[in-house]
């Protein structure tokens, strides 16, 4: 596996606690700018599992997609 | 790799475009209950991407801590 760095710059918080804790923070990847990162690690962050990064404008947009979930599409874009 | 089943059951939007798009779905992993699904896909889903699948509670929480997120901690729970 290709070797990779990085570094949880902010940790934002957990989403749930389990044998592994699903988290919110904010994740350096190879030292370019920290994205949001939803991911499940280890709770001493020892290791981590499966996860994704977005950026600010994905966030918000999973955001609105989350609050009109449950609205009809009146129109088709 | 183990062999598992999924089912895109409902789409509910791009999150962004791109070689791969970022989407939220509700997918059904191995008929299992369906789980709001953040994951990249080949645009015509023919392939997946990493991504995270959590429950309607775990994505109440996300959306609670993005909107609080600017907030400095008053007190420790």
């Amino acid at each position: 596996m290709a070797e990779f760095k990085y570094e949880i710059t902010q940790e934002l918080g957990v989403i749930s606690e389990g044998k592994y804790n699903i988290e919110l923070n904010m994740v350096s990847w190879n030292d370019r700018e920290p994205k949001y990162d939803i991911r499940s690690w280890a709770p001493d962050h020892s290791r981590m599992g499966k996860g994704i990064s977005l950026t600010e404008e994905e966030m918000e947009r999973l955001v609105e997609l989350w609050n009109t979930r449950n609205e009809e599409d009146s129109f088709e874009e």
